[in-house]
């Protein structure tokens, strides 16, 4: 892959736009950590790598393991694949879009869910997708109206983790809510203005769905009715507020905190 | 303030870049919210508050706030103020840069510290100043090689944390550590691969300074032969690593805790 005029790298770059993610169903993963962990956890739906022989060079671990998973690996021109995307420091993956809904959940075994209610910014839901990784979560669902998780910037902020846990889109509210219910799980709404304290709460030992809302107003009316109770981060200097990825670090963090200590 | 292509509205657009700000000692806070608390906490830095007639209407306590300060309002159009900035909503203020050294600090009682070694993504740096307002800490360091405090982004991301607490910026690790060690704090670094665990170290309830490191490359060598010992946020699902932002949130808020719970 050495023409970066042609139609095959005209057809990749075109991914990082969310009519061409939907009309061939296919998303981008740029970089060495978000390719690494794509390889290693999802290759059944990575159709292509793509990797200058500089970073070849650099990270060979990652060329290996593709080639081990039985993936197409194209060794690609650095001007080539600067065409394809800016970000991705020569080495990128297409991958097929695999729609998932509800279904996806093994409901038996759920004790922590993030559901980001309306989150549009990429670099929010990509760091709560993160967050959720890191404390173990089994599933993130964004609600109708979030930000794609394919887009390239959700992929990469979330450094891999999209491909770590099941992400689930596309679902209304209340339908994510009463499927979490069902599965045993206690729906806590994150709210600054929140009834219960987090450090004072005997809340979270049970599992948990945790709802995080919009970046620019807040969780909805909705949310507030349908979880079980609303919890704050308590504030102790002048901030007025968290924003909504790093009052999800918290809140899921001390959830996994909770569950390896009531284990 | 009509006149888009004024000579005072291009300085005030040039203080988005660097070199216009150290020439001049100046910077700007944008958005109702930096303004509104740069008005509040930093009046005396505040030289021009511009606003047009819309933001006026739609936040009349920030003009208020601003006349009551003594401080000159300049109603501006809206062609004008989005020519200052695209990321104003309507509300702009050029404050004065204010130097500010380790001496600002008020030694015999700091309990809790934030200080950033070379940390340069804007969004990681305002996050962290944040962070450290919402965890009730004294003050924020940059090391020298870190962000300016005063990048527009810093101070957006900071949702006006930065007039909170004071920001303290270039000095090196090493005068920072031996600062606030005489002052009696434990230094701690967060650290992926820290020797002790953030859930079961009992290191929490003492005054503490916190080393964050690098979004690159981690935290340096010297800063783990400085800190008094490394400190690990554990990781329970496949996520590697935790970005800065994320790690002094979670670290910062865990200190705040300790020290409530040991008042």
């Amino acid at each position: 892959m050495t023409n970066a005029r042609s139609e095959r790298v005209a057809g990749v770059r075109a991914l990082g736009q969310r009519a061409a993610r939907l009309r061939t169903s296919r998303y981008v993963a740029e970089g060495p950590q978000s390719v690494r962990e794509a390889v290693r956890y999802a290759a059944a739906d990575v159709r292509d790598v793509y990797v200058t022989q500089q970073a070849s060079s650099r990270w060979p671990e990652i060329v290996d393991a593709a080639l081990d998973a039985g993936l197409y690996v194209h060794p690609t021109s650095t001007e080539a694949l600067e065409r394809m995307s800016a970000d991705a420091q020569g080495v990128l993956a297409v991958l097929d879009l695999r729609a998932s809904d509800l279904s996806a959940l093994d409901l038996g075994r759920l004790r922590l869910v993030a559901v980001c209610e309306e989150v549009r910014d990429p670099g929010n839901a990509g760091t709560i997708i993160r967050a959720a990784d890191a404390a173990g979560a089994d599933a993130v669902v964004l609600t109708t109206g979030s930000v794609e998780v394919t887009s390239p910037k959700v992929v990469r902020s979330s450094a891999g983790s999209v491909f770590h846990l099941p992400v689930i889109s596309g679902v209304g509210l209340a339908d994510v809510v009463s499927t979490l219910r069902g599965a045993g799980l206690d729906v806590l709404a994150a709210d600054g203005q929140g009834e219960h304290d987090i450090e004072s709460t005997s809340l979270l030992d049970r599992p948990t769905a945790w709802i995080f809302g919009n970046e620019a107003h807040g969780l909805s009316d909705d949310a507030r009715a349908l979880a079980d109770a609303t919890v704050r981060v308590p504030l102790r200097g002048r901030a007025e507020s968290l924003n909504v990825a790093m009052a999800a670090t918290i809140t899921l963090y001390a959830s996994s905190l909770a569950h390896a200590r009531s284990r």
